[in-house]
């Protein structure tokens, strides 16, 4: 299975913004970026950064890390869903495609999405993404605009191809809000996690849900 | 196995209540509480509803369309751990606590909770909240306030308890903010959905996750 794993390097996570510096921002980036293609490698597969410019030398480095040097990388400037179209059509095998902010993705959590029969098998994220995804039909297309999950939903009715959801808190849960944030502090021990602790968070506990804050 | 649902019905779900009116709210929980109870009976369960005073009519009439009858009421006044814990000393089987606004709950979901062994097996909600939990452990006892799945972790290790956790999106989400209403609306077909519906929200796509929104 070629398992593409997006990335936009120069200005990511931009809804962070209120709580994380762009230097920061990259930083934390880099580190969920390292964890996920870490955890396709352990499930056996070989990730493919699809990236929008050509990779710093610390995302390089991180990478490295993560991976222990079992990636490759695409370069793609256009906007992610023509990017990831352009790969589904040149495709002669099943390709899964997983967002790089799931810093909760597990080898288990990924495994059990890729091994899910369907021409299209979706992890849907809050909100109505769609966080990762395994396409096995020749005519599907992403569209990750909007409500992508509807969208797919949609997109796998339109060509006939059969669709499954796999039910998943951890690939649910991309770290795109402040409020996500928590969710690396509270289930994983990762480089995404450690990036958090040198930046200065800790956990706030409030009346309702807890959320991470620094001085 | 004896599973627990805890229902506040006089003021429920205050944190919805910049979109919600009092009467509405009451309605939205009370059709979480029916979808929840249903669900637990499609396992072969019986729920016990623990209510903090007994059911108005309307939520008796929606409980019995939403169960075929199969729940019993347990009333206790005291705070949520207090009243759960009285139940978890008095239990001589394994006790179920599955949370009223888990709209998104599905039989096979809780059954996945309910099969896994473990003396302690939680369901986290995000947030850092445990939204459904087993408990088969004689001295396990329950600690909702604040960041409770860190609490609870810590709990079962005080008294030597195994724990397991399961990864479910479903079980995650329970409907709690503003926010994750649209949850219900992209992910189930039910009393829930229904209400809201009825109360007048549409789909609302914006740049980032979708929301509920209504004129």
């Amino acid at each position: 299975m070629q398992v593409v794993v997006p990335f936009a390097g120069r200005t990511p996570k931009s809804r962070l913004e209120a709580v994380l510096s762009l230097e920061e921002r990259r930083d934390f980036a880099r580190a969920m970026l390292a964890d996920v293609c870490g955890a396709v490698v352990a499930t056996g597969n070989s990730p493919t950064v699809l990236a929008t410019a050509p990779l710093s030398e610390t995302t390089v480095t991180s990478l490295e890390a993560g991976t222990g040097g079992e990636y490759r990388v695409e370069i793609d400037d256009r906007p992610l869903s023509p990017a990831v179209n352009a790969l589904l059509e040149a495709a002669d095998e099943p390709v899964a495609i997983v967002m790089a902010d799931l810093a909760l993705a597990t080898p288990v959590t990924l495994e059990g999405l890729f091994e899910i029969n369907g021409d299209v098998v979706i992890a849907p994220g809050r909100g109505g993404g769609t966080n990762a995804m395994v396409v096995r039909h020749p005519s599907f297309r992403v569209d990750y605009h909007g409500a992508s999950y509807l969208d797919h939903r949609q997109g796998a009715r339109g060509v006939g191809a059969t669709l499954e959801t796999v039910d998943s808190f951890r690939l649910a849960t991309d770290i795109d809000e402040p409020a996500d944030m928590v969710e690396v502090w509270l289930h994983s021990d990762s480089r995404s996690k450690a990036t958090l602790e040198a930046q200065g968070f800790h956990l706030e506990t409030t009346e309702g849900r807890v959320r991470l804050a620094r001085d």
